[in-house]
């Protein structure tokens, strides 16, 4: 039977996506039992459907698998991998193997006081049962912890993935977490993961894709490229039966008998959607292009819940990269160098620079009552010759100090600040009217002077700049210095700052607030399904990753907490679908 | 006919939703056009059907009315207005009569540089010709203006309502708005507006709604009260064709042959909505108990866009009212005396505490990235006993000075400290784990000490407290003083600061943040249509009031700025829909 016999009751939201054609636009298609079922056909059919091929839908793939249901990825772009290929392919999973291993306890009952602690600041009550959390929020964060490092023996196990102790690649340093001085964090290193080259290092993103995806090949699991998702097709029951995606202009039908699992990308970028439900301007993503909230009008079609959509996983970006392209390669984690600081255009310093990239970034998104404005939009990284020639080539800074087109400078800070003030005004038409205070420069000295006393002694009483291990640990892998004569090693009493030069030239790149991906969207429950606004699991239809409304809302638990939820979530989607009933068509 | 005759294609979102019974869910209906017409019944049919009965609903139903269509207006509590029948009735209206009566120009390219620049800081440009914002953004605040006036003078010129220049009711005194100091806004006073009483004074919100529902009853137009929102009804082509209303467990089946608006509230008395969608914790809202973001599940069943999700009109709540009942009678619009300030858990001030209560509430939504925490998620309203006698009865000040229950006070700022942090501990089921700094009360006294140096000098070098006319003008109403021979008039350089004593007993009321209500939901265009995904109209849907995607975003005009987008809304998706041809069932 062709694909035009295929009936379908259509929806508002369907105009246009009649079967064999183009679907126009997203959302959920019912169809009707009305008509007899001998006239429907489907183009492919498993067991489960798993949407988008990054490390979430590869692992939710892998694990189902693995426990024998007959399994098909739908992924958007011409390549899988998602955001993971793009990113260093770190896992963040509490109480794993490796740390049992080195006899390392991560306790349950401390674990989880530091995930609430850390993603519910406003609700966290130590002596509360789900620690101040509403039970729902308390069970996501307890079965990521319950499942975590299962998943981690679960694709090791099935060969799918060879995973060790992640240690900074050559630095051989264990990471602190991102939180690390919270007193409720009692592991506060050593639960990054990674995956591990056959030479025995750790790898980065695409080796875990690259893994999963030699595994999904040997499993016989189908992987259609090009696929994008258009619409879910729903039973007169409401059940999930299965996905239509596009491919080259043709509607394509495929049938999941058990579930369909959404392990797809954020909104970040889809400017409109950044628009709409985050505060404030997000200039640019490091998300994979595919990342553009395809789920949102899907899932909310089939009735989903949507939740955290003002979430994401934060990074400043380089301004003129983000404007250029707003994908970006690689997000501005870490103020790169030691005689450097940051300010706002009214030349002040508002964050501690060496603090973790989702954290501080939140810092542009304040908002200033009395001049209603945001005064941290844009931040101006500053820095002296030292740092643009003895850190050079830790991103944002250039391999060459001068050689990148948003590398500002000047011989004097009236000079730089000239310079900025000039770049803005070109930039302009792109970004509104963001001008230099007038005293800008002269409030800059200020802020160096003090800046510069605070690294002669150490101590940063405004920002406390290095005073956390975090800090000190991880401008080894961002800041990084090549010691040279002319350059020699930082030896002042904090290694995170050095003063900066009484003598030009100075630099400075502008900075806004950007995102590795958003993190809202459906909400799930503690077994990955998608609910309802009621809270009722929507039938046959889970979900994980970077898609669906974090459990960790805001918070970055550690190097890799991105990834570490989305295969966590992916495992415990693929093991809960498995159980799933055959559903009705 | 009976309603079991009537057919209707159940979707997902519908289950349990038999026509003839109760609703149980919310969303959108299609019904099939396979089905006979003739099989089909309504219960009321009306050209146009307003869902809301506050202020845009019961203007966009007088429009209508005057315009010669049929209008149903379907209210979900027992009595109409909504969160009008709760405020003061102002609306804030551009280029009105009365300013033109008094030789007053508002003009509209600088009235919108200052709409624009409020709205969206982040992207204003002076020299766009949508001055920085999308022209999607710039159109609705464009129609705000055109349409603004012209709807006074209908609503005035069909008898549904007597309007005057709001002069603060008894003070007449001209207010500001609420950027007064923003350069681009060149009439900064005098655009509020206000229903007139019989005896030539202003009234307030009950006015309104009892002018308005008078001119419909006399019009006959239906207020259907205890008629919750169901499922918007859709017809196979995917346009609104009515409203399926719960009345006592019965599902009411309303015909729109031309168009429905959804003049709803927001979702401020939704918690589980507000924590999914706005930041931080909202503990209270002024908004009517109806407000609890229904159309968000219809509209989006039907496909509609979504945006300012993370919007609201916003005030700081006494926390323990909020805590009692979610639903405040007033918010803490100002720190009520002057010889008052606010601290944080710090003991530190963070915000001019005379700034409008919109923009002032910001300020407990910062995050600090180095405490992952957010400090200023509570407030403490701290005063001596000039301000507790002086200014008694400007709420939340009680009229007598320590008769309400969340008054804490202490003889020395120890002692206050203290009272303070036993009831944080007492509160901690509810509010989680929120302790004050050890050194507060040392702070607290820094904080005073400096502080009263800015009130003896008039100059307030941290805040600019007093700086703007906002302050000065708005302290007459909410914190109109009591001069006595005890407690003289403020002499001081600016009368809104005066020194607290050296001597207690001290007072502190804790607040936190809340709103009046949100105002996110479906997008709408400037002819007040909710948008699809796609920015397509959804034929016969329009949208007005707190229940959508605000075009003002986070910004708060002035006085009314709520009730005057509202009403104007509602009147330009009156018009609208009255030009809409009649739908096929």
């Amino acid at each position: 039977m062709g694909k035009a016999e295929m009936s379908i009751s259509r929806r508002r939201v369907l105009t246009g996506a009649a079967a064999g054609t183009a679907a126009a636009t997203l959302g959920a298609i019912t169809l009707s039992s009305k008509q007899a079922r001998a006239e429907r056909t489907w183009d492919h059919d498993a067991d489960i459907v798993v949407v988008g091929g990054g490390a979430a839908g590869y692992t939710a793939a892998v694990i189902a698998a693995g426990n024998g249901d007959s399994v098909i990825v739908v992924e958007k772009a011409d390549s899988p991998g998602g955001t993971c290929a793009k990113s260093g392919g770190v896992f963040w999973i509490p109480n794993h193997f490796a740390l049992k291993a080195k006899g390392i306890a991560d306790e349950k009952d401390d674990c989880l006081r530091y995930l609430c602690r850390y993603s519910f600041p406003e609700a966290y009550t130590p002596d509360s049962p789900t620690l101040g959390l509403t039970p729902d929020a308390y069970a996501l964060l307890e079965a990521f912890y319950d499942n975590g490092s299962a998943m981690v023996d679960r694709v090791q196990a099935l060969g799918a993935l060879k995973v060790m102790h992640w240690d900074m690649w050559d630095l051989e340093r264990m990471p602190p977490d991102y939180f690390d001085h919270a007193p409720e964090n009692k592991t506060s290193m050593g639960r990054p993961l990674g995956p591990a080259l056959p030479n025995g290092k750790a790898g980065n993103g695409p080796e875990i894709i690259g893994q999963m995806g030699d595994k999904l090949a040997s499993m016989r699991v189908p992987v259609l490229l090009e696929h994008p998702a258009q619409n879910l097709l729903m039973n007169d029951d409401g059940e999930s039966i299965g996905l239509q995606a596009d491919h080259n202009g043709n509607a394509v039908n495929i049938q999941a008998r058990k579930a369909v699992i959404f392990a797809t990308g954020g909104f970040a970028n889809n400017p409109d959607m950044l628009a709409r439900y985050q505060r404030n301007k997000v200039y640019g993503a490091c998300a994979a292009a595919v990342a553009t909230g395809d789920i949102i009008p899907i899932a909310s079609a089939a009735g989903a819940k949507l939740g955290n959509m003002t979430g994401a996983w934060r990074t400043e970006v380089v301004l003129e990269e983000a404007l250029e392209t707003h994908e970006v390669g690689s997000g501005a984690f870490m103020a790169g160098g030691d005689s450097v600081l940051q300010v706002n255009k009214y030349g002040r310093r508002v964050v501690n620079e060496k603090r973790n990239y989702n954290d501080r970034t939140e810092i542009h998104h304040v908002f200033d009552p009395s001049r209603a404005e945001y005064p941290n939009q844009l931040m101006f990284t500053v820095y002296d010759q030292r740092t643009a020639e003895a850190f050079a080539g830790n991103y944002p800074l250039p391999s060459e100090p001068t050689k990148a087109p948003y590398v500002l400078s000047g011989d004097t800070l009236d000079d730089l600040a000239a310079a900025i003030s000039a770049r803005l005004s070109e930039l302009q038409p792109q970004i509104g009217d963001i001008e230099l205070a007038d005293d800008f420069a002269a409030v800059l000295g200020d802020s160096i002077a003090r800046f510069n006393d605070a690294a002669l002694s150490g101590v940063d009483p405004e920002f406390g700049r290095g005073e956390q291990e975090y800090d000190r640990a991880w401008t080894y892998l961002f800041a990084a210095p090549k010691v040279s004569e002319k350059w020699p090693a930082n030896n002042m009493p904090n290694i995170t700052m050095h003063p900066l030069s009484d003598e030009g030239p100075y630099y400075a790149i502008i900075v806004g607030a950007g995102v590795l991906d958003t993190n809202g969207g459906p909400v799930i429950n503690a077994k990955a399904q998608i609910l309802d606004k009621d809270d009722k699991p929507i039938p046959g239809l889970y979900g994980a990753g970077n898609c669906i409304a974090s459990p960790s809302r805001e918070a970055y638990f550690g190097a890799g907490g991105t990834i570490g939820l989305a295969m966590t979530f992916g495992y415990i989607a693929a093991n809960n679908a498995h159980n799933e009933p055959v559903k009705q068509t």
